[in-house]
């Protein structure tokens, strides 16, 4: 009885992150596709690059398109958008917390709630305050999450995933995981879809990895 | 009477412009848009940006991802493909002849055959004979072309063309323009088009850049 699944790697930190974290869930019910969401740090993918910052920052061409571009697409997706006052923001203790809820299946509203705060609201998501503000307006736990995050478990589970990204071949965020094929960029949702559909594992070998 | 016309920026030796090459044609027909064809070398803006080769070699994660989403593509889009042996081939002779084809008109079918040559020929591009076999099987004079093609005058127009793009921002291949917006890559050649016939011109001030 195995849904086909999707692995959703993104980063709190990038802009083309935010687009796939507000628009996956309703695609993937629509295709019935199940999201395991996989939360992580670009920063020491980029650095095995060679890159001490975005890449949006270092080339700078790149960086005036891509909030054109990010415009332009939050119009298409009626998402709001006000370009961050910095970028990117360290998102470190966002994903330390999002770890945790994805255990306990609230990582999906959490998610939207950080991008939102720092991509329409133009927050600073490193800040304890606005993280802790994030979980207790859903309802939970904030001080508590907050202590559970900065464990030494959670924070090497988290530096684990992240090894994990690079290994997988991981360049960029958003990714997404199908089986062994990988799809990068907010582009790529409908078509990463679209391979898990068509790609449905008979057991459950899409979760391994 | 000026027709919404969209302007096609592309280079002969890289992947993704292969595949806007093979597609617009039809999509703009459709669309009812006018393509200003602009052959250019991405060499020059790479170098600006301080890259002497391609980036999908330079980081050869980004450049394993990028044969993997080119197969994909092809397989969507119906289009062949033989990976090059050689990447990226020189494209210099081929944009100097269509920088001629521009002006005379069969700059469409010119690119496709090329384009052809390389990705799913693995033929090399940079050879006048591959090109001039190309021009002849069109029933194009190829000696002749081939050495206007050389001239000081064609080679100044292709080399100011490149310094155009990147007066223009444009940081990499295929990249399409639409008034004074910029589209980057094959995937924004959908948007593009929608752009180009959204805001056509009353006047022809599309054409003016």
């Amino acid at each position: 009885m195995a849904r086909p699944t999707i692995e959703f790697w993104y980063e709190f930190a990038s802009s083309y992150s935010y687009l796939s974290v507000m628009r996956i869930e309703p695609l993937a019910e629509q295709a019935g596709v199940e999201i395991a969401w996989r939360p992580f740090l670009l920063g020491p993918v980029f650095l095995a690059l060679g890159w001490n910052d975005s890449p949006f920052n270092i080339y700078p061409p790149k960086g005036r398109y891509m909030w054109r571009d990010l415009a332009r697409l939050c119009d298409k997706y009626g998402l709001p958008l006000r370009t961050p006052s910095r970028f990117p923001r360290n998102g470190l203790l966002a994903a330390r917390v999002a770890q945790i809820g994805v255990e306990a299946g609230w990582v999906p509203e959490f998610s939207r709630a950080v991008m939102r705060a720092n991509f329409a609201e133009d927050r600073e998501i490193s800040e304890p305050a606005v993280i802790g503000e994030i979980l207790a307006a859903m309802g939970l736990p904030a001080d508590e999450l907050l202590a559970a995050a900065g464990s030494e478990d959670n924070k090497l589970a988290l530096r684990r995933q992240t090894e994990r990204a690079a290994e997988l071949g991981l360049f960029g965020a958003p990714s997404f995981r199908v089986g062994d094929e990988l799809f990068w960029g907010n582009d790529r949702l409908e078509d990463a879809l679209d391979g898990a559909v068509r790609h449905a594992p008979v057991g459950s070998e899409a979760e391994d990895a």
